[in-house]
C-alpha cells in the first residue's frame, strides 16, 4: 500500500516529549505492546508514523520493499505472520532507513548487528537479539493493519517507544491523546513535587477513607504474631 | 502491620559490603530469589530491611499504604498474590520512597519509568519492565510474610541485591551470616591471589586425589578418537 | 582429553575481525548457538579455540579440571548434561582462566559475579545470571564433543562471540570460512556505501522483477480501504 | 455492542466439517491463533460466530455481560487487555452459555473447572488451566474488534477450533474460504489415497526436478563419511 | 522432622469433596500453587496431609528419607532448593508410597514413569514430565516449611489437588475452610440451577445497576462502526 | 545420504521393551532429548532406527525427500536449523510413512492433524501442536548428524520414545545398552517387589549409614519449632 494517511508532524513530534507509560495512561490504558518487546540498548526515546510490514516467518524480503515507502519521521513496524526469532534486520537496512529519516524499528522478532546499531544510534525494539539470517522467498504486505506484539497497528498510527516499551496511538485520536498526555504530565509534576517534599500519596490522593471502607486495618506486628500462634 | 522487628543497622549495613553470591554461600546456599528477578540497570548494590507487601494482581494500592511504613534503611519487597507482569511501580512512588531513605525495590512483577529511575539512582530488581498500569481496587497486606520470587521473606529480614540478583537473610541469623560472609570473603581473597599467580584450583583445593577416586582419567585426544572409531 | 587439534592462531584471530552474523552467513547459515545465550555485558567481541566441558547439572567440578587444559587463545565452552540455570562460574575461575590467556566463556547455564567480571573485562555468554552455587560431586568430560545451546561443538573448533551471540566454526573449515567472511564483508561494505548514498536495495539487489513475478502489487491505500469495505 | 453482523449459519456450519489446518491453508495461511492456545480436553471440533469480549487483567465481569449477547451457534472469544493467566471461566458460566446454544470458548488467559467442563462437553481453548479467581471491578467491551492470541477477531467472524488449535475466518470472506476448504480437502483426499498406495510425494508433487535445480544431491553415506574425515 | 501436627482426618477427607477452585475461593483466594504445576493424567482428585521435602537440585535422596515419615492419608510435597526439571520420582517410589497409604505427590520439578503411574493410579502434579535421573549426594530436609510452586507449605497442612491444580490449606484454618467450602458449594448449586434454567448472572447477581454506574453503555454495532469512521 | 549403517533389528526391537527412563539410566544417564519434546497423545511406546532430517525453519520440503529413504523399522527425526514452531508434519506425510513401516516421528518443532494421527495410531513426539503451514523452498539434508532437542542424533542410531520422552542410543553401543537395560530392569523388578511388601529404600539401599555420615539428623517437630522461636 502506498500513501496511507497519517497523524500530523506536530502531533507525532509532540508525543515524543512523553514517556510510553504516560501516553498509555493518557489514552485509557490501551495500545501498549507486549513487554516481550524491549530496546536493544538503553536510552532511546522516539515517536514516528508507523509504516507497517507483514512478513513471512524467517523471511525479510518485504522489509526491503517497505524501505521505499518510508519517509522522514516514520517508524518501521514489522510483524511475522507466525512466530519467528530470526534476525530480520541489521545495520545495512538501518543505513538505508536512516538515510530516509526513519527514526527506528519495532519488530516482533529478532534483530542483529546490535553493536553497530548502537554506534549508529538507530534504535530497535525487538523480541530478541539473534544473528540468525532470513531468506528472501515470500512476499507479504506493506502498510496494512498488522498485529505486532499483541496490538493492532494501522499504517499512519503514531508509535512512541522508550526504555519502558512501545505504545501505539491511533492517528484518529492522536491529537486528543497528546492533549491528555500534557494534562497527565502536569498532574504528575505536581504530585512529584509534593512527594518530594514528603507528603504521602495516601493523603495527596485522599485514599485513607476509601481504604478503611474496603476493610484496611493497622495492627501492631507483635500482636498479630501472637494471634497467629493461637 | 506496623513496627515489625528487624535486624540491626550495623548488621544490615555490614552485609552491603558483600555480594549476593558470597552471602548466599555464607548462609549455606539458601535464601536466593529466583534468577527471573534482575536489576533494571547495572551497577547497583544495596542492603536493607524488608518491608513486605502482598498485592492483588494488577493492583498497586497497597504499595501506597506501605510507603508510610517505610523508614531509612528499608527495602520494599512486593509480591502479587497471583502472577502479574504489570508495571506496579514508577518514578512517583520512587520519589516518595527516596524521601524516606528507602534504598530500593524488589518486585516479583513489572516496573516502569526505568529511564527516570536510572537517573534518580533508585534501583529496582523486577521480573520485567512493563509500562502497563495498575488499578487501586483491592486491599492486601503490609509487613506479613510473603513468598517473593520463590523465597519466603519476613518483614525485617535483610535483603541484599546486586547485579547477580537478590538474597534474603533472616533477621534472626543475620549477625551470623555477616560473620560467615567475612570469613568466606577472606578465604576467597586468598584463593584469588593464588589463582592470579597461576596456581590451579586442582592443587589449591587438593582435588586431584578425590577426582582420581571418582574415576577421572586423562586420555590423549587422538587415541580417544581412534578408540571411538573402532 | 588432552591435546586436541585446533585451528591455527592466524585463522582463529583472523575470524575475530568479523561479527557473528557475518561469519554465520559466510559459512552458509550454520553454527549459530541459540539466541537464549547472551553476553553478560555489552561490547565484548572475541574469538578462540574451544576447550569443551561436559558437566553434571548444578556441578562445576569439571570446570576446575578444564582450567589446566586451557592455553592462550582458548575459549571455554561449558554444557550441562541436563538443563541447569545454576551459577557455575564466577570471578575466581575467571582469574585463573585470564592468567592462562583464555579469552572468555560460553556456558549453556548460569554465571555469577557479573559486576566483577565486567570490571576484569572477562566476557561471558550465558543463558542467565544466577548467584546459585554449584557442588563438586560428579565427574564429567573435558575436550569431548558437546551440544551447547543447540549446536555441536568439538574441541579445537573456533568460537566467535559478540553482542549478537555466539557462532562455532569447525576447525576443519575455519580457513575457508575466514576467506568467505572477508568476501562477505567486502560485499557488505559496497552495499553499505550505496545504501548510505540513498540507493534502494530493491534496485541494488535487482529485486523488483522477481518480486513482480511473485505477485507483488502496489495499491493506493485509500483504494484498498474502499475495496475492503465492499 | 449489540447485534453485530455475522456469517450465515450455512457457511459457519459448513466450515465445521474442516479441520483448522485445512481452513488455515485454504485462506492463504492466515488467521491462525497462536499455538499457545490449546484445548482443555482432546476431541472437540467446533465452529461458531465470534462474540468478542475485551476484559481487564484478572477481571471477568464483562463475560457476564457478554452472555446476554450470545445466541445459538456462537463462540465466545475473550482477550484480556494485558496478559493474565487467571481462571476467568468455569462451569457456572459454561452452564449459562450452553443454555443459549453457545458452542465453546476461546480465551487468551486461564480457565478452571476443567473436569466439569469435560463432563458437560463444553469445549474451551485456553492459554492455560488455572483455578485462580477473578474480580468484578472493571468494565470492558463486548463485540468490539479484539486481538486474541496474536490475531485480530471481529465480532461475527467465524471461529473454527479443533485439537490443532483455533483459526479465525473473516465473515466477509467466509463463503469463499468454505469453497476453498472443499477444494483443498478434495485434493488432499486424492493425495491421501495415492500416498496410501505407496506413491511418493516426490513423484506425486513432481518435486524431483525442482529439488535437483536447487542443488539436491544423493550421496552414499559411507562415501560422505570418508569425505568428512579428509 | 518427625511427627508434625496435622489437620484431622475428618477435615482432610471432607475437603476432598470440593474442587481446588472452590476451596481457593472459600479461603479468600489464597493458597493456590502456580498453574505451572499440572496433573500427569486427567481425572485424579485427592486431599491429604502434607509431608514436605526440601531437596537439592537434581538430587532425590531426601524423598527416600521422607517415605519413612509418610502415613495413611498423606500427600508428599517436594520442592528443590533451586530450579530443576529432572525426573525425581517414578514408579518405584510410588510403589513404596502407595504401600503406606500416601495419596499422591506434588512436586515443583519433573516426574517420570508416567505411563506406569497412570496404570497404578498414583497421581502426580508436577512441573513437567522428564526421564532425567537424579543423584543421591546431598541431604536436605523433611517436614520443614517449604516454598512449592510459589506457595508456602507447612508440614501437616492439607493439600487438595485436581485437574485444575493444587491448593494448600493451613492446618490451623482447615476446619473453617471446610465449612466455607460447603457454603460456597451450596451457593454455586443454586446459581447453577438458575443458570441452567436460563437466568442471567446479570440478574441473579444484580449486576446491572453497578455496571451502569461504572459507565457501561449498550450501543448498536452498526452505529458504533459509523461513529468510528467519522 | 543414502544407506547409512544402523543397529540390527534384534537390538532395535529389543530396546522397545524398555522404557525411556530405564534406557537413559542404563546408558549412564546420557542421550535423553529435552523434556520440551512430548507425545501428542498418551500411550505410545516405540523404538526404531533414526532417519535424520535437517530442515530450514518453516520449510518441510526435506521431509518429503526423506520419506523415500525410510524403511520398515525406522523413526524419522527432524530438526530445524533454527527454532520454528510451525506444523511441519500432518496426516498426509504420516500416511506415506506408515505405508513404509515407519514407526513414528520425533520433531523439534510443531506437528498438526493430531486428531487424525491419534486415530491412525501414528505417534509423534513434538515441541508443540501447531496448524501453521510450512513452505517448500529450501533444501536441507537427510541422514546427516543433527542436534535434535539438545542431543546429537546420527543416522542409524536407535530412538526409543514413550510417555516419558525420547532417548537416543548410539548404534555403536546399542547392543551393550540393551544388555544393561535388561540388567537394570531385573534389578528394578526385585526392588519393586520389596517396596511392594513394605520394605523401605533406606534399608534395601543401605542408605542409613551414609545419610548419617552426611549429617542427617531426626528431630521431633515440636522441639524444632521451639528451637526456631528462640
Amino acid at each position: 500500500m502506498t500513501n496511507p494517511p497519517h497523524a500530523t508532524a506536530a502531533v507525532r513530534d509532540g508525543l515524543s516529549r512523553f514517556g510510553v507509560a504516560t501516553i498509555h495512561e493518557a489514552q485509557g490504558r490501551t495500545g501498549l505492546l507486549s513487554s516481550s518487546i524491549s530496546p536493544i540498548y538503553p536510552g532511546a526515546h522516539i515517536s514516528g508514523n508507523a509504516v507497517t510490514v507483514s512478513v513471512a516467518p524467517g523471511d525479510n524480503w518485504m522489509i526491503h520493499v517497505a524501505v521505499e515507502q518510508c519517509q522522514d519521521g516514520d517508524v518501521l513496524v514489522v510483524a511475522p505472520t507466525s512466530p519467528s526469532d530470526a534476525g530480520y534486520f541489521g545495520e545495512l537496512l538501518a543505513s538505508a532507513l536512516a538515510h530516509r529519516g526513519v527514526r527506528g524499528l519495532v519488530i516482533d522478532a529478532g534483530c542483529r548487528d546490535v553493536a553497530e546499531l548502537r554506534v549508529m544510534g538507530f534504535p530497535v525494539w525487538s523480541q530478541r537479539v539473534s544473528a540468525e539470517g532470513t531468506v528472501k522467498e515470500s512476499i507479504g504486505s506493506v502498510n496494512v493493519p498488522v498485529v505486532c506484539a499483541g496490538r493492532l497497528v494501522e499504517p499512519g498510527d503514531v508509535i512512541v517507544a522508550d526504555d519502558d516499551g512501545v505504545v501505539v496511538v491511533s492517528r484518529l485520536t492522536a491529537a486528543e491523546v497528546l492533549e491528555a498526555s500534557h494534562a497527565r504530565e502536569e498532574k504528575e509534576s505536581r504530585l512529584r513535587a509534593r512527594y518530594h517534599d514528603g507528603e504521602l500519596s495516601l493523603d495527596v490522593g485522599e485514599m485513607r477513607e476509601r481504604l478503611a471502607r474496603k476493610g484496611l486495618r493497622y495492627l501492631d506486628y507483635e500482636e498479630y504474631r501472637k494471634e497467629l500462634r493461637q
